[in-house]
């Protein structure tokens, strides 16, 4: 099958994966409709982060195609969201919600096992990590939004989960990204009524205050702060979402964060913070890699009865023969997240 | 009258200073029954935190002496236990529960304002600030109990709860000094099931047990990491407690935190922790100084009923005349906690 493989830093090109075949009887094949760049594919692009040479890519929907004789809970011929990770659902650790320390987890794209950037992917675990879609006809957009529930949707929600957003709430919102106008839109959801988002891009700015942000600073840094702090009569955001990870958007999150709140943070963090900064002030911190298969049902529903659009994050598409122009787009700033058409629903 | 005077490393005497007055309508002079030390006063006295010279000591219970005319909510005659610091109890981080971040609050004891090592007190804000204890006669057990209310056991309640310990949790309480101890009652008040202490003083092991720890570990580091792993079948512990603030036990208590909880922390935190260490298991933190105010009043329900008994940690007393003493037994490690007696009820 035709999939795309990671060579090493910016080079991510086209070529062939032996088809998936069910190894495991808890297997299942699936033939990808959609895929996607995450963010995090861009450190591994840029060489920031290592990434084995091999299969790339996790976020993706599909057709499953086949099904091992133990699966449950999917069959053949259903749509399918996958998690950005698979994982039993039955250990202590995804029990208690926290899928991406399942033991018998895995990622995706991650050199070895199949990505969501090429034609079809053996999933382990196929029963307890696949979310079937309900009803089988679906409108384009609503399918590119049940593929930013792989991850970049969930993430964003994680980011709001994790800071304790709630009803009536003030948000600020670091990171116009893609994860970053997710957790916009999950706030906004969860029923924040005011909603800062730090963007100095035009055209994120816009789809930021389409996914709900009532407020918009374009300075970074000590000036952002001030501009969060002049907007909360001096209080700060009753929630923090860092959406970066950089040393500079960290200090930014927790500066802006009201006394006593939570910051959320799911971009990978790099760089340290001195606890006696924010021990004082009592502003404390929640996040990781968000545990999308817990969160992917209940955004769903939302997603299907045109709730959230959070598919709307994709601005630029192309097909898996280009999947090298994906890369590039984002690269070069050119797209906020690029989608990867791979095959007929 | 007569109050301790804190003059530098290794010197907390006793002297002289002004007899307090009411100098705001919002003032109340409050005559000192009980006093204590606290582990933050040991850092002052060991010289590895800076203390201004002149009075010390922010824990005391007492009775109010002169109200001022605008003082509402306690009177003259009134038992009355006082947070460790004083606050309006109306401004936006008050109300949301940051007494600590109170703009108009301050710190007892701090070399200017009184402390509770002295005879007595002006207490600015003190209709907001005092909370008055019902009952007009209570045993010398109950009274120590209260005087704990004042920091020491508000603050271990405070770690149990920015780690969010529930019914039925698994607990691990990092540090057996007077504040961890007090995170193993405050865990037991709030329903933990196993109580796991990691402590190698035979005296504080015996505190700990009182208190409501179901284990006792004795290795520290790694070994201790192990230890709590083993005892959880490797899952780690629901909510982990750091009380102690040095770089190892914070270490110790994010490598004990299951994935996905959040560690309390109560110990002013000393060095850096890499956020990557506790990202990709999302382990997050919450925690700092505790809002004692905001606690005292269920605390003392609980105290009066004798549901919880946190005065126990004073295990070495003296009165004002031998403060020195009740440093020294603290910073030799003879005490857990000093008691001083400075009046009659």
């Amino acid at each position: 099958m035709k999939a795309a493989i990671f060579k090493g830093p910016g080079m991510v090109e086209i070529g062939e994966r032996p088809d998936p075949v069910i190894q495991e009887p808890t297997d299942a094949v699936v033939r990808v409709v959609l895929g996607c760049v995450c963010g995090s594919d861009l450190w591994y692009y840029r060489g920031e982060s290592a990434h084995a040479v091999g299969s790339i890519g996790h976020e993706f929907i599909g057709v499953v195609e086949q099904a091992g004789a133990e699966v449950q809970g999917v069959r053949e011929g259903d749509l399918v969201v996958a998690p950005f990770i698979y994982s039993d659902m039955s250990c202590p650790h995804c029990l208690n919600g926290s899928t991406i320390s399942c033991p018998a987890g895995g990622n995706f794209g991650n050199g070895t096992i199949d990505g969501g950037q090429g034609e079809a992917v053996r999933v382990p675990l196929a029963g307890s990590t696949l979310v079937p879609v309900p009803g089988s006809e679906h409108p384009d957009a609503v399918l590119r939004s049940l593929l930013a529930l792989s991850d970049v949707m969930s993430t964003g929600h994680h980011a709001a989960v994790s800071a304790g957003v709630k009803k009536g709430d003030t948000v600020t919102v670091v990171g116009d990204g893609a994860v970053g106008l997710c957790a916009v839109l999950a706030s906004r959801r969860l029923g924040a009524e005011r909603i800062i988002a730090l963007s100095r891009h035009a055209d994120r700015q816009k789809a930021a205050r389409e996914f709900g942000a009532t407020d918009i600073i374009e300075a970074r840094g000590e000036e952002a702060v001030q501009a969060v702090l002049d907007l909360t009569g001096g209080i700060g955001a009753d929630a923090a979402l860092e959406c970066v990870g950089t040393a500079q958007s960290i200090a930014t999150a927790f500066a802006v964060a009201r006394p006593g709140s939570t910051v959320g943070i799911v971009g990978v963090p790099h760089g340290q913070l001195s606890f006696a900064e924010t021990f004082f002030r009592n502003t404390g911190w929640r996040g990781g890699p968000a545990p999308a298969r817990i969160y992917i049902p209940e955004l769903l529903g939302d997603v299907l009865d045109g709730v959230i659009d959070p598919g709307r994050v994709f601005d630029y598409e192309t097909d898996l023969d280009h999947i090298a122009d994906a890369y590039r787009a984002m690269d070069e700033r050119r797209a906020i997240k690029s989608l990867v058409r791979v095959g007929a629903l």
